[in-house]
């Protein structure tokens, strides 16, 4: 399988609590979209199904006229079921190799790391073979996932940076990323930033876009 | 589609806390089908997707041998990914249309219903086309399931039943069902009960098997 070229530029993951419930979720995406977002994610681990399967038909409905992905969380089925773009899934979720035959060739698959192990596991060729990019974190610490692993350094994330490059496999840094702190995570290594807070929330969505991405593009 | 036909008479629902972790519910389960459980449910609300992977293949390896069903609660993903014989949802997870299709004809589809109103919905057409048996409870006060609905009253219970009937639809009765309640169950007009702690903790499984089927299997 040859890997699906993504932009990973501005990676929005969306908060149902930042973003004040599912419509919210919606018209944060629907903005972000518009505005420069590379690709959205839903993620709502405290959700039943029931309501990721409404949110995730919604946000494609307003994603793809706009030719941006939607990454789903986790949940395959969800994605599946909604005909997503893609699923991010972590080192407790499904492992990438079943997702990957359960979504089939054409569509999107991230995995998140957060250590120079992983990283390691990660350049094993049916992991590699399985991906499309690499969600490399926390850089920053972070109040949005409850269990969110240690800080890395600099010196482990732009190792970890270097690692995805020489396999080719794009690099996403996540955690805490706010504005101001973007630019040094481009110029560390990463292909783009993952953010929650700096646009979930925000009283002017375009406008965090906006300059996020006069960060994060200069830096390319 | 024509309906699977699946024996419902004692239908195991593991509880990782009452089994002990994932050992203790692969053995409970392998127990249990050797003494005459008919269905194995996997349900781990707290689980995260790596674990129910790992004991779903793991509960798979034990029970085809035994020709006993397994059902996964709530996950398609991990349905498909071990190729499991089906899924139970209740009335927040993925509708059961969606369930059916990312299934496909072969496999077996359950839902949970909790009132009269739902066994009214239950009897649309497209419904009932797309589900093998129906869970009607909660039946009696039940501790293992946090977010249970009220438990229904006799008479309620005996509509429901008798609407299943009438539809042609296996109905097992599910909710704090012990050793001494099975009977007045299956005269109401239950196919079958499922039960989590009259089995999963249980000190002596083959023995509360036994004795729960020698209420049950007089009374069909």
């Amino acid at each position: 399988m040859s890997r699906h070229v993504i932009d990973v530029s501005l990676y929005l993951v969306l908060d149902p609590d930042l973003c004040g419930g599912l419509d919210g979720m919606v018209e944060t995406a629907r903005l972000a979209a518009q505005h420069g977002a590379t690709v959205v994610q839903l993620r709502a681990p405290n959700w039943k199904k029931r309501q990721w399967l409404t949110c995730a038909q919604q946000l494609k409905t307003v994603l793809a006229p706009l030719n941006v992905p939607l990454i789903i969380n986790d949940h395959v089925d969800v994605a599946l079921a909604v005909d997503a773009d893609g699923v991010h899934v972590g080192q407790s979720d499904l492992p990438v190799q079943v997702v990957r035959a359960l979504l089939g060739p054409n569509k999107i698959v991230g995995l998140s790391t957060n250590n120079l192990g992983n990283v390691t596991e990660l350049l094993s060729p049916e992991i590699a073979a399985s991906i499309d990019y690499i969600g490399v974190g926390p850089v920053y610490p972070t109040t949005t996932k409850k269990d969110a692993s240690p800080v890395l350094s600099h010196d482990e994330m732009a190792a970890m940076f270097a690692s995805c490059t020489a396999r080719g496999v794009p690099a996403v840094a996540i955690g805490g990323i706010k504005l101001g702190t973007a630019a040094p995570l481009m110029a560390a290594g990463a292909n783009g930033v993952a953010v929650i807070s700096a646009i979930c929330g925000q009283s002017d969505v375009p406008q965090a876009c906006r300059d996020l991405l006069r960060e994060i593009k200069p830096a390319q």
